[in-house]
């Protein structure tokens, strides 16, 4: 079975225009996923931000919620923000993924669009549960990764089918339903 | 096939110490939704809070992105914010989904903890693409749907299991999982 961690990535990304732009932190995105990835039981969540002033202030709200007052008010907050750390970019999340695990961590890219080469979730799902290692699930604030970044990463997951042509989940959203196609446990 | 509606209520919920409460509505809850709503093409969102000031708050934000120059501006945001609609009261809800539909509407409430009866995910599944007429999946904010109404549905749902004890989701988060779980399309 392998370790599962999920990053979120503020920069490189695409605006509404096309252009490359570093996208700014938002709470919910922090809040939700690190809800999420607790939820999915994942070993880490990765914000990925070249702004120090953004990096301090996810900084703050780590230590607030995991060492101060908060952690003891709300311990719910608590167990989802231990899993999150900040980094200034994905080389990052890349070396400490594989300081903790002891081999090259799998990439994995995502994307709202569909692509020529893309592994359906069951694909990556039963790879999860039947490999060691640990995999790196990868999503783009904004329009979306951009290009040579995306082409980096090792594998690129399908886009999420929803019943229509609409595919405009909040990147909160489609985090979570990535997690739960990934390893949500499901009855009959 | 049925018709699918979501709703979110703002009352009657319970508070952190179980009182019961009417919560605030939260932009987050109103764009997410909707859009998931979208995504999984469902015939419609009803926000319900009794608190007029809110009511008109976001009926002006309906009108902003459905009727002005957002909709152009934003076409995306447009077909999501075209299925929400914002009413006082549950009864309302159902009253608007039996004017549409002609028969009266399935109620099947949804909630993080797991109660005596719960229909699982592919039974609702399963019955949805079987069965006509309609179903309002009820969402509570807050910490979740007050006991009496609840038990007022004709269904409930089985909760979200991730892969954890931990069942946390924010409402955005868990209301996306499970349309995802009812109306998404899977590939092998």
């Amino acid at each position: 079975m392998m370790d599962v961690y999920i990053s979120l990535l503020h920069f490189p990304v695409y605006d509404k225009n096309r252009r490359i732009v570093t996208t700014a932190v938002t709470n919910m995105d922090i809040h939700d996923i690190a809800r999420a990835a607790r939820t999915y039981d994942l070993a880490g969540y990765f914000l990925v931000t070249p702004i120090r002033e953004q990096q301090a202030m996810v900084q703050e709200l780590i230590d607030h919620w995991t060492k101060g007052a908060g952690g003891e008010y709300n311990p719910v907050r608590r167990k989802a923000f231990e899993l999150l750390r900040v980094v200034p970019d994905f080389e990052a999340v890349r070396a400490e993924v594989q300081r903790r695990g002891g081999a090259i961590p799998l990439t994995v890219g995502t994307s709202a669009g569909r692509g020529p080469r893309a592994l359906s979730f069951e694909a990556l799902r039963r790879r999860m549960e039947s490999d060691d290692g640990s995999v790196i699930l990868t999503l783009g604030t904004g329009w979306g990764l951009e290009k040579k970044f995306f082409e980096s990463l090792d594998e690129v997951l399908e886009p999420i089918d929803g019943r229509s042509e609409y595919n405009h989940l909040s990147v909160r959203s489609a985090a979570t339903v990535m997690l739960d196609r990934l390893r949500g446990r499901r009855s009959q």
